[in-house]
Formats: structure tokens, C-alpha cells, sequence
């Protein structure tokens, strides 16, 4: 049996899941790994605060506590935020401690300063909870992929927004009900910004992509767009269709050139992705040797992250050498990769169009001019005496040239009143 | 860089792309993992058959050119079968190579044999190509559950069955006429029993169970039904009802009993494993920290397969230390187990009942009377003269209690037709 002591940065939700669970599992993994994990100290903002089963002689409120005692060989840090998580970690890491984290934004933002502490120290880092929580998908990219070339990675890596997005397709509700309701039950925070801009999935999606095509695409690189203006009406009509919106992080490789981007896109009913519904995450993987892969599971919640930060503390006390998963020492781009701002993907288009003949024929000369085909097109009946919806799915087209024929098309005859990418198609 | 010298045994449809694959992504490999990995020789049956890609020179028909050359360090089985199979990975193990392989059969029937020669040569042997080609389920389960007490595995294990209850269901075609296409495709063996009759998902729920309860849990403990007896009739009648039949391995856990299994069953239209189709394999999990996860991917072929066992060749490669996949060193059940074969489960029961009063009462009261409690009924009209169709969907209910309130059903009032269990419902 080995004994290892450890420490803890921070003792919130995600905290007192670690230690409640490391209780309770305490027998099992002594059994099963022969590991005796001893708690030693706890560091926290408020001592006086009542936590449900953490003793209060282990909490702490002088970080050093735990960075100078070296009987400490691992750290686990579950506060979230850049700092003062990542100056903590990195000092922990320097100092020879392994560092479990389930930060995203620590690992996306900061990688060159953890990954040199880590070198310097030569210490271990593993921070699998910081990507769709239980979902094991950076060991599985590191440990399960190597003889393959990943070529696209496709997750719905935000429970927030798959939960809101889930809602408004299964009950035709509107964003703005739909978000009050998710911030009225908590699964939405006071201010939603972060889920709902696409921030936090960029952060996830910077991550995923480095280790995917095994070089740094930082998190500034990632196109983003978030669901704030999402519309029923286009989840109504895409439905009518077989799709469903969601959104991915995307990140997808062809030779050198990438593209790496977070947006509402509608994937085919059938795709392995358009049932994951409520708070559950999935990452689609496509590799060379492998064709296609779904890991599935919960994306947040204490016990789903606690047991994937407790995999990595098991993981990482019985590596015979400190270890972490890596991509690229650099801050900026991978100097043999490009990102491309004209991927290409399907295009799900609304216009509001005049009730005229030629309409459709102005549309799709339009398209068709600029080299975008179209695979189907649902033109809704008249509603009194207005303007006429019409929708147009297109086959895989490039971003830009759709761009620009939605620029020449006529808003005299058909006003844009939607354009949606589509993804999962031939 | 380090270099490794391998030997392979067996070059057929996996084989092939193994050399194929490792040819492919060797600068891949050597840039990510510094490693050169070299096949020194390959044994094969019958040395003048053309093999795509594979030189010639390599090519032996005596196993000992192998297994007594002590530059090669690693041996990847892919020959398949019980014997000679066992026999030459365990010599390999008791000289201190390590093995690689695919082989099911032989992990699931002799895995004390296998075992105890790893353990006499401290030798590493890897099977993640062993259960469900791509998907990494072993890995998953010995790197990332470690924090977590798995209570269930549900699994479509088995491509060829998958891919006909699949086509049975969206083309509603009998499952001979499905079979003998399949077989015309080359999807199902010319001889199908292993896949039909549930075998070969049988070595792989023992091998999958045995790793998730950490707990030997021997093949012939595994109850096992096939899909030769399912009826069109019943996967019709099942859709419109809002569940779909798949042959799934299950195994549960609660507390130290067990119960493992391999049948038809009906899953809910919206459970995750209801929608991978065709030739797709995927493993449902839950433990007491992750809750629900999924694990989907390519079950067969030879690229998925192939990525798997490499992927394990580079894992055991740059292991420091030989190491393997543990499950308890007996080929027995592990003592702290036992199995039951009085699983709950759901139910979907079709009788052919008399079209007169009464009839509902019988069977429901009969089903009552052994604590059976009924979910939905539906009664189809009659056609013609003769009997009515009436199909229950029960609640959760014990297996016994369910065969005994069947065998009290008067069949002068109402013949049992088929009886199938429904699981993914609360």
C-alpha cells in the first residue's frame, strides 16, 4: 500500500465533491490500486463557512500551507478562474507538486506558464475534469487515439446551452423564457454570458483541437458565436426538415490548414450528436484509423467532475513517472498549422421573401453564381398578405462564398432573415 | 527516438491493416511518441499467398522464429481463435514479451492461462481491440473509471446483429431473408452462430464485466439467448409503442450480485444506445460518480481494429513498466460475487388472445398475482375472424415472477407469443 498526501485548492461545489468522494471510495481504491490518499489541507476564502462533511481543521486560508509543505505531493486545484488558480498551480508545479485541475480557462489561457512549470519542476499535469466533465475524452485523445489522425473533433461541450437549446426545440419556447427558467432552476448563471456567448466551449474547444491535432491553436484563434440570438422559428422550420441545432465546438484538420469554431449549427436528426439532449456532452471524433467515435456522459455537476478529477489524482499517483498531457510549448499558434476563416459546411438560409414569381429564381441564381448548391428548398404557405418564408438548405458550401451571394441578393425581393450553418452532412 | 522490434502473428484482413496502419503513421508515431517501430517477422499459414503491402521476407510459417528471437520485444496476436492462439501468446508472455491482441476468445475462456504467463515472464498484455474494435472501452474503464463503482454495462458488442435487427426494423423484413443478405454482403459469416446466438457478445460481456466489477466474471456464467427466434411482428409492433430491439450485453451489479447477460431487449426510442445503427458497436456505463456515459464507435474491420491494437502497441511501448488490464487471476467466479438468474428487467409480452370479455382480466390478473405491474397495454383490432393480438409492456419485475404468471396464463384464452425484456426504463 502507498500513502499519498495531497492538498486542495479550493472547496466549493466541485471541492467537496472531491473530498466526499475520496471518502467514499477510500476502500475501493486502497483495494483495487493499493493507494492509501490522505487529505492534508484545504485552502479556502471563508474558514467559517459550514462545508457538508469536510473537517474544518483541514481548511486553510494561506495558500503557502500547502505550496511550502512538502509532504504534499499533489495538488488539486477545483477554485476555476485565471487567478489566482494558475499562479497557484504553476507555483505548486515548480515547487515538483502534480497538479490536477479541472480549470479550462487556466489550461486554455495560460498552458506556456503551466507547461514550463511543470518542465521546471518536473511534475505531472492532468486536467481531464476542465472538458465535458466525466466525459473521458483527453485521456481517450491521449492514451486511446495515437495511431490515429484526428481530422475533426465535434463536441457539445456546454450543458448550459444544450439544456436551453434542448428546451426550446422540445417545447417551441423562445431564448429569453427559456434562460429565465434556466436561471430561475441554477442550471444558468446570474449572468449567462460565459455559456451562452460560446465563451466557455471556446475555451474547451482550444483545448480539445490542440490535443487532437497534436499542436497549439490557442483560444484567441476560435471564431465564436453564441446562442443569444437563436430563433424558434429556425429551430421550428430545421426540424420540419430532420434537424436539430445545437451548439458544437468544432475543430476540424485537412493538411495543414484548421479550422476551430463555436456557433449554433443543425446537425441531421440521425447524427449520433442530435440526441444528446439536457445537460449531457458528447465530443464526435473522426480519425483516420478509427472512422467514427461519440464519447457521451454528464458535462458538469460535483460528482460527475469530482470522479474525473479523482481518475487523474489515481492516475497520476500510480504513473511511475510524472507525466501530462501534452500539446505544443507555445502560447501561439502551432507554426506548421493555418486556421482558415472559410471552412466550409451546409447552410440552412430563411429568407422573407416577396409573394411573386421569380423570387425562388432570383435566390438560387444568386447562390448558384458564387458556387453554392442546394440540396432542398421549403417554401411555407403565405400568411395573409405578406412576405413569403422560404428556406434553403445547401450542400457543403464555403463560408465566404455564401457570404457574398447573400450579399447580392436583393432585399427588395427576399430580406435574410436567418443563416444557420449545418454540420454531420455529405 | 527509441527503437522496438516487434513479431506479429497472423496477417489476414486485421493483420494487414495493422502493417498497413503502422507503415501509414509511422513518421506520425515517431514525431509524437519517439518511437520506431519495426516488424521483424510476421507468421502466417500459408507463405505464398499475396498479401497487399506486406513484403514478402518477413513472412514465416514457424511460430519459434518469433517467440525465440530476443530482439522482438512485443507480439501482436491476430490470428483470432482459441487455438493456437492461447498456446503461442502465452509463450510469448512466459519469455517476456509482451502481447498485444484481439483475440476475445482467448482473453474471455483462458485468461488465467494468459495471466499467470504474464506474471512468470513480468511481461504486459493489452486487449482493447478484444471488445468493440475502436471504441475504447478497456482503457476507459482501467484508466478513467477508477474513482467510480460501476453498477451497470450495457452494450451493442456485436456488429453483424446490429446490423440486422437494424435493417429488420427500418425495412420490417423477416430476419432469415435479412441474414442471408447480410451473409451475400459478407456483414455475416457463412456459418452465423457465433454472431446470431449471441457467443461471441458473450466472450466480450465476460471480458467487459470481469474489468467493471474488477471481479472475475467467467464466460459460461453468462446467460445467452440469440436473434434467431425474433419476429418481425414484435419489432413493429415495439416501434409503435416507441422502443427498439437490439441485442445488448448487460451486466449489473448491486451489491456482490450480479447478473450477466446477452438477449434481445427493447430499449426507449430516446435511450442512446436505440439509435446506433448498423454495424456500429457502443458501451452504455454507469458508475456512482459519473452517472450515465456512452462510449460509441466502429465494432469491426480492419482499419478500427487495427487502430486499437496500435494504439495499445505504442500504450504498452511507452509504458515504464509491462502492465496489463487486471482482472482476478481465476477462471472461476471471484468469490466475493455471485450470479443471479432472477434479473429485473421490463417486459414487452405478445399473446394471442380470443377476441371475447374477459380475456384483458386473465392475463393481467394472472401478472398482478405475481407482483407484476403493468406499464401499457395495446390491443390491436382483429383481423378477421381469429385471435386479437394484445401486447403488454410491464414495469420493472422479476425475471421468475414474470416466467411463472406466463405459465399460469390459460392458453385457451390467451397464447404467449413471444416474450421479450425491456431495459433503459426506470
Amino acid at each position: 500500500m502507498e500513502h499519498k498526501v495531497i492538498g486542495m485548492l479550493g472547496c466549493g461545489n466541485v471541492g467537496s465533491g472531491v473530498y466526499n468522494l475520496l471518502k467514499d471510495m477510500a476502500e475501493d481504491i486502497a483495494h483495487r490500486e493499493k493507494l492509501s490518499i490522505h487529505v492534508k489541507k484545504i485552502l479556502v476564502r471563508d474558514i467559517t463557512k459550514q462545508r457538508e462533511g469536510i473537517p474544518a481543521e483541514l481548511l486553510t486560508t494561506s495558500a503557502q500551507d500547502i505550496l511550502e509543505d512538502e509532504e504534499i505531493t499533489l495538488v488539486i486545484e477545483c477554485m476555476g478562474g485565471e487567478e489566482p488558480a494558475t499562479t497557484l498551480m504553476a507555483e505548486a508545479l515548480k515547487r515538483g507538486k502534480t497538479v490536477v485541475t479541472a480549470n479550462k480557462m487556466a489550461i486554455a489561457l495560460n498552458w506556456h506558464i503551466l507547461h514550463n512549470a511543470a518542465i521546471e519542476g518536473g511534475s505531472g499535469l492532468q486536467f481531464e475534469a476542465s472538458v465535458c466533465g466525466a466525459v473521458p475524452v483527453i485521456r481517450v485523445l491521449n492514451n486511446s487515439m495515437q495511431a490515429n489522425r484526428v481530422t475533426q473533433v465535434m463536441g457539445i461541450v456546454n450543458g448550459t446551452t444544450n439544456y436551453i437549446l434542448s428546451k426550446m426545440t422540445d417545447e417551441m419556447l423562445p431564448y429569453s423564457e427559456v434562460l429565465a427558467e434556466a436561471q430561475a432552476l441554477g442550471l444558468a448563471e446570474p449572468d449567462p454570458a460565459s455559456d451562452v456567448g460560446g465563451f466557455d466551449a471556446a475555451y474547451k474547444l482550444s483545448i480539445l483541437s490542440s490535443l487532437a491535432f497534436h499542436a497549439r491553436v490557442p483560444y484567441d484563434k476560435v471564431y465564436r458565436e453564441g446562442i443569444e440570438n437563436v430563433q424558434v422559428q429556425d429551430i421550428a422550420a430545421g426540424k420540419d426538415l430532420g434537424y436539430r441545432l445545437k451548439l458544437l465546438a468544432i475543430g476540424k484538420r485537412e493538411g495543414d490548414v484548421v479550422d476551430v469554431r463555436v456557433h449554433p449549427v443543425f446537425v441531421p436528426d440521425n447524427h449520433p450528436l442530435a440526441s444528446v439532449g439536457g445537460a449531457f456532452n458528447a465530443v464526435f471524433l473522426t480519425g483516420n484509423a478509427c472512422g467514427d467515435m461519440m464519447l457521451y456522459g454528464r458535462g458538469a455537476g460535483s460528482m460527475p467532475t469530482a470522479g474525473a478529477i479523482l481518475s487523474d489524482v489515481i492516475y497520476a499517483l500510480t504513473q511511475p513517472e510524472p507525466k501530462h498531457p501534452s500539446f505544443e510549448n507555445k502560447n501561439t499558434l502551432h507554426p506548421s498549422l493555418s486556421v482558415t476563416d472559410n471552412w466550409q459546411c451546409g447552410f440552412y438560409l430563411r429568407f422573407s421573401a416577396m409573394n411573386r414569381p421569380g423570387v425562388l429564381g432570383h435566390i438560387t441564381t444568386k447562390l448558384g453564381q458564387h458556387g453554392v448548391s442546394i440540396s432542398s428548398i421549403l417554401q411555407r404557405k403565405a400568411e395573409g398578405e405578406g412576405d413569403v418564408p422560404v428556406i434553403v438548405i445547401t450542400h457543403r458550401a464555403y463560408e465566404k462564398d455564401v457570404q457574398a451571394a447573400l450579399k447580392e441578393i436583393d432585399p427588395a425581393i427576399a430580406r435574410v432573415g436567418s443563416a444557420l450553418r449545418v454540420e454531420g452532412i455529405e
